[in-house]
């Protein structure tokens, strides 16, 4: 037996409660004719500035085109109480709802759908939890990963964190997101693979510890891999031991070979102050080709500063802190019901809530994002109705939903549609780019934000409107809610 | 194509500077011959209190079993450099380390050797991630889940955060440490399946919102499940809404089944005043056996202040804040060298670092828990080497490594060894007790601390000494070093 997780497995990964909704629904004819529109979408996400960043698509794909259940889960079902049709119907399980997404590595703003479902409420309600999941995950991870990136400021940040990882997918996904966010490796030779993200490695204190001393360790090291030699030099003393040895092994092994060095790492010490140190012996000492890396529990907070110090560093290696997302290593992605369709005919579902915040916007959406025809620049997003088009538009009358006295209208402007068709009627219609054109595409997507939209700390709140129809069906839904005393 | 991970591309789940190191040793013939010691261990946790429970090893033991490496792993370890010597010695790879382990569910302390792996140097180095990657995720998830538990007094704590959880393994395994580190069950099916946890389930806010009123909604459901029917009362209105309508459903459906109500959950609003209005109110309505379940953020802290509040809460279901251990999302593991093993002669290694915790101890250890005779309780640990024996000492005079003057002699003991027989050349040795005993086991090792050591805020610092003879080979050691200049 073994009790890893395997990708056969993923049918499963469903809260119980997901399960036993299902089941109802099934049970009960009238429910299992209802159609149902979901949103998932997520809310504030303050420690991690003003946007997000969305992936994990190829993962919900793979996920949702393999849908089936085995026996053994089919026990569990029944144990759990839900009837045999209805496990006859998961015995025979035909993935049927249709999806559309916004593309992975785009920037997306609270309340917005990242993803739209419609499908029948038992298949719809059924793969709440693994869509979640997947999202979730990687978009925390790329999100971070574009922060680290661009405290970088066009230094290469290397992404390291599997040792520290929260377990295997986390590494493995985890690297493929934090390449789309903008990272230009991972050390991490399985994600890599599995994924075609380059790679990058150095060495271990523990190999040059192997070593009676550390010349000897580099000596190795430098005759094993000539071309791609990265050498750790803080293992005794960065200056006084770990970089006079690497150069004296830069010069007795590798130019006797005809090759140059890649670099030396420096894990511990001061970085920024020892940077400029090494990086001015190096040139010196011949190497000015020699890159610096530095790596020790790094953040973007941390490089933001080093870089403001003066600090010669080329490349940033990234681990624990960018594959967990420390400061905030949760994603609150949520998953919610905006309509019930009965006889083609589209209800709208509002969610009330004591926190106004969880408040959600009812109707299946379409997602506009405007950018100025000048500048290239996106001026606001705006969810409309599914019946609204502002791909020829001339000017558009934008309000704040909450204060709906402030208004202003947009001229001379694109829209841009963000949600894509993702499945119809169960099967993967999207086709994706590769990986390398998802990280590009987000880097531009990422440029076409106001730089006020960029800052780190307390960003511009960015403009994610509702078109009057859509603010309409919200707003009298509220009140004809409110004042029938609670219920819809 | 999938891109999903699969327990049999775990091999290759290692940064690569290992592969590169593992690949050199190889090549050098001297080197392949030398036999390392390496210990797992952490540094402090001050976000976790005063100790950490251990888990992982089922995972650990499935991956290192099944070792091997497959054509395109080894292809893009050529590209790297690899000579093909290495890469026929992994094509042909015989996994032959030994290694002792801290039982799953025993709480530890910082510096103490989890795991101690003696193998060839070109192995030992090879296996650094995973096993990191494994025992430091679930760890810390252990950990997060006991000190959530021993928060709730006694109340149930049910594990529920599939969806907010880092990737799949991190729900599955996440699920699994949860229930060692005391959860009495997960709400996700597919870790209750894999693991064999109990789970549990409620309703979502999605399902009574496809239904024309909470009323018809909780009338469904109580039909579908009428043996283990809780309802979720706060989509509308706790107190005006759910729990008259839950009430309601209890007398008209489940009563005349034959069949008494399970429970009612909170999901919003002031948890613990609404949990003493609805105790009185379901009290009153004849149901004083149906529990309430809370829910929503919940974590250690919010659910001591609760209690302490008079909150009749009797099931406490934990999500995002669990299962990513939000306010410290890292386990802090390391893997450090420790000797080196040559014609039988066990060389010790140090490490030595300008970062005074980071200086590791040497030699490969035993590591020792002293109890008291009279109230079972744990006294101290003690790190000693290989060939000392406390097993049938009268008295021991324990000093702490720091300052050496604190001393205490200490009688009336039982010395009990915690490092285990955990893989014998290459081959799991060690019978895995069934999950709800390593469980009850965690349970137990807690108890046997003292109330200061638990303690949530500013913990007591639990005695980690060292014996007199391993405490001699680590400051000569040092001595040693810097009398020589900065390496040994």
């Amino acid at each position: 037996m073994t009790t890893l997780p395997t990708s056969e497995k993923l049918s499963f990964m469903m809260d119980l409660y997901s399960a036993a909704a299902s089941a109802n629904f099934f049970a009960d004819t009238k429910q299992d004719e209802t159609v149902c529109w979901f949103d998932l979408s997520f809310r504030k996400l303050p420690e991690l500035g003003g946007f997000c960043i969305t992936a994990g698509l190829r993962q919900v794909a793979d996920i949702l085109e393999n849908l089936h259940f085995e026996e053994e889960e089919l026990r569990e079902l029944k144990n759990r109480g839900c009837p045999e049709s209805f496990l006859d119907y998961l015995r025979h399980f035909h993935f049927c709802c249709d999806i559309w997404a916004v593309p992975e590595g785009t920037p997306v703003f609270p309340g917005e759908p990242v993803l739209k479902v419609r499908g029948p409420a038992v298949q719809a309600q059924m793969i709440e939890t693994i869509l979640m999941q997947t999202i979730n995950h990687q978009s925390l991870i790329a999100t971070k990963a574009n922060r680290i990136v661009r405290a970088a400021q066009g230094r290469r940040v290397v992404e390291f964190g599997a040792r520290r990882a929260q377990g295997t997918t986390a590494a493995l996904s985890g690297a493929r997101a934090a390449y789309i966010g903008g990272c230009s490796a991972t050390t991490c030779a399985a994600g890599a693979l599995m994924h075609g993200i380059p790679t990058f490695g150095t060495m271990t204190h523990n190999y040059i510890q192997m070593f009676p001393n550390e010349y000897e360790a580099f000596t190795a090291y430098a005759k094993a891999f000539p071309d791609q030699c990265v050498l750790l030099i803080d293992t005794y003393s960065t200056l006084r031991s770990g970089l006079p040895n690497a150069i004296r092994v830069f010069n007795e092994v590798l130019l006797p070979m005809g090759k140059r060095p890649c670099g030396v790492r420096i894990d511990s010490g001061d970085l920024a102050y020892l940077s400029k140190k090494v990086r001015r012996e190096l040139n010196e000492a011949g190497f000015p080709d020699c890159d610096i890396i530095a790596s020790n529990s790094l953040d973007e907070h941390i490089i933001r500063e080093m870089i403001q110090h003066g600090a010669r560093v080329d490349t940033f290696m990234v681990g624990e802190k960018l594959i967990t997302s420390n400061e905030a290593p949760v994603f609150p992605g949520v998953y919610k019901l905006t309509a019930i369709e009965k006889d083609g005919e589209i209800l709208p579902i509002i969610r009330l809530a004591e926190n106004v915040e969880k408040i959600t916007t009812p109707c299946p959406k379409l997602l506009w994002r405007l950018f100025d025809m000048e500048t290239g620049k996106a001026i606001a997003d705006l969810m409309s109705t599914q019946d609204e088009d502002l791909s020829n538009c001339e000017s558009y009358l934008l309000f704040d939903p909450d204060y709906t006295w402030k208004r202003k209208e947009v001229r001379n402007f694109v829209a841009r549609q963000l949600l894509t068709p993702f499945f119809k009627d169960g099967k993967c219609i999207y086709k994706f780019p590769a990986l390398k054109d998802t990280r590009f595409y987000c880097a531009q997507q990422v440029d076409s934000l106001w730089e006020e939209v960029l800052r780190f700390e307390y960003p511009h709140n960015y403009y994610v409107d509702l078109s009057q129809k859509l603010w309409d069906i919200k707003n009298n839904l509220i009140r004809k809610i409110r004042n029938g005393g609670g219920e819809s």
